[in-house]
């Protein structure tokens, strides 16, 4: 069956990994697996490192190159498939550097992953705006 | 650590859901997850119900339109992150329709899928050839 909006918006905001998928001029996919803090239709991800540019990850590269994105949070259970469930996010990301605007997504992060507490990430932040939510369970 | 390609392979092999990245014509990158069998360089997933169109459905039409895609398999451990490790497999994707070209792909799924044993897929095999293989893992 399919999950309404909030539904899907709920389920993903909840999970603690996701998977990103990214394309850039050259068309080829790309995909990563992610953390991330969602507030609303937006999906907050920080690099844990500084690149040294910022053109070095892929993920930050295919998006400046074409912001459309896909997201991914899905359940899977091997005994039982009547449990499976999925959520896709789509959206477009931009890449934040500036320390203004990296501050409010570190700290959501901080907030939701007590790693991120210890040591904050230090990278550029990718902030997706999604515009359409789709999700599925088995029942 | 980077894991090498034989290391990559093998935990891709093992795993028993992975996530599929195509990007279509429009560039638009979509994501979902996916059982597959998994044989040297080739991952092979049969889509469950025939699509009344093979356009029907986006992944299979993103690769007809165009082959590349990207594929995913990841390891996390919300307590301990020195857990955590990921693959990913990039190469390009066809489309298999016919019963001939999809006896052994769903033979495969078959096997490693109790379910697909009481109900086979009925749709069409997507063949992926896998050009490269990366892998990380925390330690």
């Amino acid at each position: 069956m399919n999950l309404n909006e909030r539904e899907a918006r709920d389920r993903l905001a909840r999970a603690r990994i996701a998977r990103l998928a990214t394309s850039g001029a050259d068309g080829r996919p790309h995909i990563v697996p992610f953390t991330f803090a969602a507030v609303d239709d937006r999906i907050l991800h920080a690099v844990d490192h500084k690149p040294k540019r910022t053109t070095d990850l892929r993920r930050l590269r295919n998006i400046r190159e074409n912001p459309s994105v896909s997201v991914l949070v899905d359940h899977y259970d091997d005994l039982d498939w009547e449990l499976l469930w999925w959520v896709r996010a789509d959206g477009d990301a931009r890449v934040i550097e500036d320390e203004a605007g990296r501050a409010e997504p570190v700290r959501l992060l901080r907030e939701k992953y007590s790693q991120y507490r210890e040591r904050a990430p230090e990278g550029p932040v990718i902030e997706i705006r999604v515009t359409r939510w789709t999700g599925w369970a088995y029942r």
